[in-house]
């Protein structure tokens, strides 16, 4: 039965789309923006938009960005002898946000995962390897998540780039050991960041 | 300390503004339509557009509708002597859901609330009269939400329609009181229309 007319029943659907949101949630949402002030779903609209249209990929270091190179990969006031690598772009956020590193990133987008068939190939590996080739680096820690398949893909990059004469780290245990980056707190991250050790 | 690149934040600035969406759902969000597939971000954008260009309110019961009259009033199948008075479109559909129901409906988009300043004119009341002229009708059901504004909407109309001499009604009180009309459950919601009593 078509309980809702066509044009709220798609967006109620592209709602429910959303991780995390369920029917009762999307149909809430729905009626929400349909009740916005004039202008306000224009812009909800243009905001997913342009966000899609400009936000692209940094060359140096994979994260997000809506430049060709990133803010942090264009500063001079950072560290370019270190790169901490990460999965997601919002871990470089949860980074940021201590305070506590100065050196500069670099974005995997995603683990390695075979049970998900992500193999080394499918993230931003070889992008890393080549960024290391003219000897400014001279560690790289490894954040990727403290779950299987961040710590499988740390021990494989870190087998990768031991060859080459470069220290690499890994975060200390200090994040909650299962959990996700996203969400450990500030505090948690420095020391982290701080109890790094060799591998 | 901007950590979000402009796009992006306008976008998580965007989903924040939506009812029950706090900062980090807006974040999982936003991230979550910066990786959609090709074209979802598109089709997301236009459900919104689309669905606020589309929808306005039915000439004759104020239910949202994209034609000019909506399908129950057009339909011949539906018994044109008894109105059902509703404050929100939703209500609508959780009591068609029932099947129980087969008059009109009429929509206010709101109840009397002097504490947030929306009083008899502010809401659909004018149109509920002008439809009552015509002697078609019999019976009108105060629907409304069982709280105060609801209670004090109900009360409101039924001292206007009683002159009239047609039978006003109340649902029964088999909706939980203090709740919205929203969160109940289709038996719940048919006892209440099957109890249903003089006012």
């Amino acid at each position: 039965m078509d309980y809702y007319i066509p044009p709220l029943a798609r967006l109620i659907e592209q709602f429910e789309k959303l991780p995390g949101i369920g029917h009762k949630t999307a149909r809430r949402l729905a009626f929400y923006v349909l009740r916005s002030p004039e202008g306000e779903a224009e812009k909800f609209a243009d905001a997913i938009l342009s966000a899609k249209q400009l936000i692209k990929y940094c060359r140096v270091c994979q994260n997000i960005t809506d430049t060709e190179i990133c803010s942090i990969c264009e500063s001079d006031r950072r560290d370019r002898s270190i790169i901490c690598v990460m999965e997601n772009p919002k871990d470089v956020v949860s980074l940021e946000k201590t305070g506590e590193y100065h050196g500069l990133y670099h974005v995997l987008h995603g683990a390695i995962s075979p049970m998900d068939g992500v193999g080394p190939e499918d993230i931003k590996i070889p992008e890393l390897l080549s960024r290391l080739k003219d000897n400014t680096v001279s560690e790289v820690i490894m954040a990727t998540n403290p779950n299987i398949e961040g710590e499988a893909t740390a021990m494989y990059i870190s087998r990768l780039i031991k060859p080459l004469g470069i220290r690499v780290t890994r975060i200390a245990h200090g994040v909650p050991v299962g959990g996700d980056l996203e969400y450990a707190d500030e505090v948690t991250l420095s020391r982290a960041i701080e109890g790094r050790r060799e591998m």
